[in-house]
């Protein structure tokens, strides 16, 4: 699936509202920020993902014929003007977007997306870029830690089986690889983008012959350079036993059970006895960044690790609280936009993140300012579209993989270890604070006097 | 996106395991079980979804040219016969399946989902399979939960802006309405699968305007008879106490920050004071199941539940320890097939899934039995492929949300409530045990005689 036809994939509020403004007359151009409202404990950074999709699904949004049927159909729509689906016909994205790089670290509180346009079209595609930009931040923030946990060693992402659906399955194996895996295990993912391949076997290619070692001598024959023995059907060193007194030579051997620290000292040392210090020993089973780090701690000679579900859901936090907030109105009711809900306000206006250095190239802070400030820092928001038409240039994923790592490079390294709670500082520029308590006082002015 | 074009969705090691299976001339029939190891705390029970879009997949297995090319060319296919890419282009899927009915209730260790055919197509859907049913299941056994929390009140799905990608977010209000939930926002869900769309209003609709009252007018204006405006833009009791003055009559308000019990409370009391008893109050804001049943244990005067996140990703659990395991191989080397790695083992053999019933109707027992032992209780596996051709009919999703609501109806009713630990038996029928122990003896006498 390309994001392409995908443009009733929205909220039905969107439509409504959408509607409504028409019909209305609210022609206006309105300004929305996509940003997380806070960091999910166990997370000290996000990494920036889906943003080159989000991109194409703005590249593709338009209705057909059949789509804006069904919104007419829709009970609700019954008093909507005719001229509303008209418009919707001819609907395509017109106007300007900004964002962050694919891949950029980020912090809460910072926009990472940027629409400004006509209030419809910046509307109607809010579901849509949330869960584009939402799930494969969530994603690639995960893989992120449990890469960094790796200290170099490969990681294998294999989630498809447990991500929610093949789709989101593939998009996973995307956003992980983005982050620093090595390779994935979705036979579509690789074909889709590129992404190098890695597979073991299952204990059910064991379990299909009557004898363990035959299944064993089968798999390394067919395969000579790549053969992954996975050892754990019946029992781990046993397993390795008869690998052994068979004289196989596979590329690596899979520990899925049991002590994994423990197996992987026995097992290597078994294996660099026998003259097969070349037998890579690769690690799985629940794998995430606190196992990991707990086994490279207690000294686990372990060369690679496959992670799965933890990686392609994210499991400890499966969403962010990412948000699209209306920031800013043109045309007649001009002007900067708050929103003042108990516990969940937002900062008027479009705004640019700022990234300082330290002299040493490490990051020391970031500064989220109006737009029309300036610093000698790196911003952030890029522009992507002017007037709806696109002035991204996508890079392959291996160089937004290698910028990635980069990126990360130059965060105070605290940050990355797992249990971090190295704190990063996130400014807000005394032009915003002084923009809220303004709108605060506009809007309780304004409350106090309706009533 | 359909099913069909998805054949390279599965592991790569599902491939290389063909291939071996292929070049070494084992041409079996093998028998793979699908199953929950485990059920997650905070889940009494699970339903089975997914279960129609895994036939679908079944009945459109085929690969492209282009994708048995791309499998060709990775390097660790260089020693695989030109036969098996041969294979690949004529493969179909001839085998048999047995699957639980869409909606049912089932438990952990009970067969969903059952395969039985040419080992090579067995195989290779493995992870295709997990990833359909497993979400899907994933998601209705959370839904279920919310459902029933809710007392008989109005839930509706609106998630997809935190679901995991596009079509994650429509298959998951699929299977949320299968478990009960009244409605989706997500409008390609509502096309798709029928499902009834519900939308209420953002907080941009209002702060697009530069007066509240007057978003509130133009939306009542244009949807008569559906509105739902949301009062917390700037302050709840304020947006309320405008509307109020301005002799709005929507269909109903929306609470969605704050204390909502008290405020599902004051707003009732004022619109009842008003002489609109008959708008209804909803309630949303990061909703679950315990939320639902704390507000409503506590009088929470709300008409109906917007549920998000909880429910489009199962934030809690958002992925079961679904497996797809091995149980019996034909042919040559004929016979039941067990795994015994630690703390993993599976029962060996084919099996059927019994459920008992007291003489009120009411689920007392399930008994997972060998597939040729029979008993006077429903049988939960039902044959939907016999060698290849589909007997499955499948029922309108009306239908099947009907029939899942009644199965939840004969539950023991403790096992319905938010906080359940109501034990549910699950017996394994003594045969299962005894085949499991004699397959021990066999592959510990095997080791034996090969040490």
């Amino acid at each position: 699936m390309t994001t392409s036809g995908c443009s009733l994939a929205n909220d039905f509020y969107e439509y409504t509202m959408a509607a409504a403004y028409f019909d209305k007359g609210l022609h206006v151009n309105a300004s929305f920020e996509l940003f997380v409202r806070g960091l999910p404990r166990d997370r000290a950074y996000l990494i920036a993902a889906g943003i080159d999709e989000a991109l194409d699904y703005l590249e593709n949004l338009r209705f057909s014929g059949e789509e804006i049927d069904f919104l007419r159909r829709q009970p609700a729509m019954q008093n909507v003007s005719g001229g509303f689906f008209e418009h919707l016909r001819e609907l395509r994205f017109t106007g300007d977007a900004d964002s962050m790089d694919e891949g950029r670290p980020f912090f809460a509180n910072e926009p990472v997306f940027r629409i400004a346009g006509p209030i419809i079209q910046a509307q109607i595609i809010e579901t849509a870029l949330l869960s584009i930009v939402g799930f494969a931040t969530a994603i690639a923030s995960k893989a992120a830690r449990v890469v960094d946990a790796a200290q170099g060693r490969a990681v294998s992402e294999f989630g498809a089986r447990h991500a929610h659906g093949i789709e989101a399955g593939v998009r996973a194996a995307r956003a992980a690889y983005l982050a620093g895996c090595t390779s994935t295990s979705n036979v579509e993912a690789g074909r889709r983008f590129g992404i190098p391949l890695s597979g073991t076997m299952a204990h059910s290619f064991v379990m299909a012959y009557e004898d363990e070692l035959q299944a064993f001598r089968d798999f390394c024959d067919v395969f000579p350079h790549s053969a992954t023995l996975l050892l754990d059907t019946y029992d781990t060193m046993r397993g390795l036993e008869a690998m052994l007194r068979a004289g196989l030579h596979p590329a690596a051997v899979r520990l899925d059970s049991g002590n994994l620290l423990e197996l992987s000292q026995r097992v290597r040392r078994r294996l660099d006895e026998s003259g097969l210090a070349d037998v890579k020993v690769v690690a799985t089973s629940d794998l995430n960044e606190y196992r990991i780090a707990e086994l490279l701690a207690g000294g686990a000679p372990i060369d690679a690790f496959g992670v799965g579900t933890e990686i392609s859901t994210s499991k400890d936090h499966p969403a962010l609280s990412a948000v699209y907030k209306l920031v800013h109105i043109g045309g007649e009711a001009a002007g900067d936009r708050v929103k003042l809900s108990e516990e969940k306000h937002t900062f008027p206006g479009c705004k640019q993140v700022w990234r300082f250095r330290e002299g040493d190239g490490r990051i020391e802070r970031d500064l989220v300012a109006a737009i029309d400030e300036s610093y000698d820092a790196e911003a952030l928001l890029q522009r992507r579209f002017i007037r709806g038409r696109s002035v991204h240039q996508p890079l392959p994923l291996d160089k937004l993989r290698e910028r990635c790592l980069a990126w990360r490079n130059e965060m105070p390294e605290g940050m990355r270890r797992a249990d971090s709670h190295t704190p990063y500082i996130i400014e807000i520029s005394e032009r915003l604070h002084a923009e809220l308590d303004e709108a605060r006082q506009r809007i309780q002015a304004r409350v106090e006097v309706d009533s």
